[in-house]
C-alpha cells in the first residue's frame, strides 16, 4: 500500500467532485459538495447510534436499503445540520436528493445526502437548489480537495487521504475525506466521511469490509465524548479498474488498506479536534474482556480532569487512575501498573502495583510536554487490550465551543 | 426549620473544633482540623463508588462497622489525599487514627479519618502529628469555621451551614461543612462533607436517614463527570439536647431539615465548582423511570459542549438534544419539549415536538446570560422525572486543572 500526495475521494478512476458557496456558513466559505461517479457504485454506510438522528440519516438509511449497487452521487452541505427538523427537514432532505439527481442526471434513489453543522435550522432550499447546480457545472476529476473542504465546519485544515494497492491483477486506489472536529467520540460523533474506490466489490462484502474498518478507527476516537446525531461513515466502490476485491489475497489486502486509511483518517480527526494541542494514545491492557478495556480507556480519555492535566503538560497520573476506577470495571489496583511514552518510544513506568514507582519527575514532565504521547495502563487482571486516541482539553476548546453560534 | 447564620458543625451543642497549619499546602493555608464531641456519638457515613478508594475511605468503612454509637472526633487533612499509596498509606492512616485518639483522649476506634487533596504521595506523619497536637490545643466551641476552611483544597471559599429545628420538645440543630470544588459528579466525588447535630438519634436511624438525604442532594451534582477517589460524607449524633428525632414528626421534621442542609450544602458546591459562573438546574420529566431520567439529565451536565455553551450564554439547544439522545435512553424526539427559565421564573418554551418553536433568540439569550437558570427536557414518554444542579465549563475550569500541580 502506497499513500497517494495529495489524495482524496477523486483519487479512484471514474469519480469527480465540484463545490458551490451558496451561503449557508456565514464565513463565505465553499458550503456545498456533490461528489459523482461516472459508473454505477456499490454503497455501505455506517452511521450515528445517537437516538437523536438528522434527516439525513434516516433517509441515507432508507435509500442504501433500497438500492446499494446503483449509487452515482453523495451530496453534502455544510453549516446546517437538518436536525430537529421534524417532517418538514426531512422533505427537505429528500428535496435536496432531488435535485442533486436531476443536477447529476441520475435517479433519486442514487444520491446520497449528508448536511452537518446547526441543529435546529431549516434548509434554506432556494440556496440549495442553486448550490447543487453550480457543484453539478463544477465537476472535476480532481476536485477532491476543494470537497475535503467545502465539508469542513468547525474544523481548522481539510482533511483528505488516499492510497494505492498493488495486487497480482493490477492496482486499485482507495481515496477519503474526511470532517468533524468537535463532538467526536466513539459512535462516530459529528464526523462525516466519505470513502471511495475504483475496485469490483458487491455491497454486501463492502458492509462487511466496513463495518470492522470503522470500529478500529472512527470508533476509537473521542475529542469530547460527544456523539453527534449526523455521523456517518459512506463508502462507494465503482469498479472503474476491473480488480475484484471480494475474495480472497485480494480482500485481505484491500481489508488491510481500508483500516489503516480509516486509522489515518481518525487521526487526522483528533489532530484537527476543537482546540487540540496533544495528541494522546491510551491503551489499556490486562482487561478481562475487550469491552472492559474499551470502557475503562474510554472513561480515561473523556475525563475532563485528565484532558485538562495533558493540556498543562502534567503527567498527573493520579487522574488517570481516579477515572479508571469509576469506568464500572471492578479491577484490583493493587495489580494495576502505568507507563507513558514519547509516542512509540521506550516508555516511562509511573505506577507499579498501585503505588508510584521511583522516578523522576521531570522525565514524566518531559514526555507529557510533547505533541505526541501515549498512556498505557495495565489492570493486570486478563489478556484483553485495546487503544483509543484523544487529544487534551484546551482554552481554546472552550472559546471555540462558547462562541460558536455567537 | 431556620438557618443560623455563620451555622457550621459547632453550632449543635456538645461539638467544638481546632485547626492547625502543619504544611500540607503549598500555599501555607490550614491543612488540619479536628473535630470533636465531648460526648459520645452515633456516626453514619456514605463514601464514593469509585473503584480505587483512598486510605480513609477503606479506614473509615472498618471503624464504622466496628463502632457507630460511641465516636467521638473527626480528623481531616486537607493537600494530601493519601490515595494510591498502598500498604503504606494505609499505615498511615491508622498513624493519624492513633495520633487523633491520643490528642483528644479517647479510643482509636471513636476516631474518623479524612484526607483530601493529592494522589499518589505518602503523608509526612511528622507533620501530621504536630498538626493534631496543635488543633487539639485549638478547640473551640465556634471553630467550626475556621474547620471549613481547613478542610479546602480547589474551593474558593468555606462552605459551611447549619439550621435550627423546632419540636414540640425542643429545638435541636443540625450544623455542616463542606468542600469540593472539581472532580464533583454523582456518586460524590471529591467531596467531603461533615455533618453534626445534637439530636438523640440511634446509629442505624441516622444511617436510614442520611442515605436518602445525600441520594436527593450530593449525588445530584456534576462539575465535571469525575467521581473522585475519596468522597465522604459524615454524620454524627451526639444527643446533647436529649431530644430524640428517631420516630413519627420529629423524625419526619429531621429528615426533612437534613435533606434541605444536604441540598443547600450540594448547590454552594456547585456554586463554588471549579471555574463555574453559572447555576443550572437540569430537569428531566416524562421518562419512563427515575433512573432513565436520571441518566438523561446527567448525560446534559456532563456534556462539554452544553457546558461550553452555558459559559457562552448560548441558548444552543440543539447540543441539549443531542446530549439526551446518546443517553442510551429510548425516546421519541416527536414527542419532545425543552423550555428554559431564569431561576424559579417562568419558563420560555424553545422546542415542542422535537422542533423549535418560534421564539425570540433575545429571549433565550437573556435567560442564558444570568448566572442562574433552568433547563427543563421532556422526554414525552412517562411520568417518571429527577432534577440535578450543575454549572458552566469555562476557561478558568481549563487554567485550574492544567496547572493544579506545576
Amino acid at each position: 500500500m502506497e499513500l497517494i500526495e495529495r489524495g482524496s475521494v477523486t483519487s479512484p478512476a471514474g469519480f469527480s467532485a465540484g463545490v458551490a458557496t451558496c451561503g449557508l456558513k456565514k464565513s463565505g466559505r465553499a458550503d456545498l459538495m456533490l461528489l459523482h461517479s461516472e459508473r454505477d457504485c456499490t454503497a455501505a454506510g455506517m452511521f450515528t447510534r445517537n437516538q437523536v438522528v438528522g434527516a439525513t440519516v434516516t433517509l441515507n438509511r432508507e435509500t442504501l436499503a433500497a438500492n446499494s449497487d446503483r449509487m452515482r452521487a453523495i451530496a453534502t452541505n455544510s453549516g446546517i445540520a437538518n436536525v430537529c427538523t421534524g417532517a418538514t427537514g426531512l422533505q427537505n432532505a429528500r428535496h435536496m436528493q432531488s435535485l442533486a439527481a436531476t443536477a447529476m442526471r441520475c435517479r433519486i434513489e442514487q444520491v446520497l445526502v449528508l448536511s452537518t453543522g446547526i441543529i435546529g435550522v431549516q434548509l434554506p432550499m432556494d440556496k440549495i437548489r442553486a448550490g447543487l447546480t453550480a457543484a453539478a457545472a463544477d465537476q472535476h476529476p480532481d476536485g477532491g480537495m476543494a470537497a475535503a473542504r467545502a465539508i469542513m465546519t468547525t474544523d481548522t485544515r481539510p482533511k483528505h487521504l488516499a492510497a494505492q494497492i498493488q495486487l497480482p491483477t493490477g492496482s486499485v486506489t482507495i481515496g477519503a475525506i474526511v470532517k468533524g472536529s468537535g463532538m467526536i467520540h466513539p459512535k462516530m460523533a459529528t464526523m462525516l466521511a466519505i470513502l471511495t474506490t475504483d475496485a469490483l466489490i458487491p455491497a454486501r462484502t463492502l458492509r462487511a469490509l466496513l463495518i470492522p474498518a470503522v470500529n478500529h478507527s472512527f470508533n476509537c476516537i473521542s475529542i469530547d465524548g460527544d456523539t453527534s446525531t449526523s455521523d456517518a461513515v459512506l463508502l462507494l466502490a465503482n469498479g472503474a479498474t476491473g480488480i475484484s476485491c471480494a475474495r480472497g489475497e485480494a480482500r485481505e489486502a484491500f481489508a488491510a488498506a481500508l483500516t489503516h486509511l480509516a486509522t489515518e483518517l481518525a487521526h487526522l480527526v483528533v489532530r484537527d479536534g476543537e482546540g487540540v494541542t496533544k495528541f494522546v494514545s491510551i491503551r489499556v491492557s490486562g482487561a478481562r474482556t475487550k469491552a472492559d478495556a474499551h470502557r475503562v480507556a474510554n472513561t480515561i480519555a473523556t475525563s475532563p480532569l485528565v484532558k485538562t492535566a495533558f493540556a498543562g503538560s502534567d503527567p498527573n497520573w493520579g487522574r488517570i487512575i481516579a477515572a479508571s476506577g469509576r469506568a464500572g470495571v471492578r479491577f484490583d489496583l493493587q495489580r494495576a501498573a502505568l507507563w507513558i511514552g514519547a509516542s512509540d518510544h521506550e516508555t516511562l513506568q509511573l505506577v507499579a502495583r498501585g503505588t508510584p514507582c521511583d522516578y523522576k519527575e521531570s522525565d514524566a514532565a518531559q514526555i507529557f510536554a510533547g505533541s505526541d504521547f501515549s498512556v498505557h495502563l495495565d489492570l493486570g487482571c486478563g489478556d484483553a487490550e485495546t487503544t483509543v486516541w484523544t487529544g487534551d482539553l484546551t482554552h481554546e476548546y472552550v472559546s471555540i465551543n462558547a462562541d460558536y453560534r455567537t
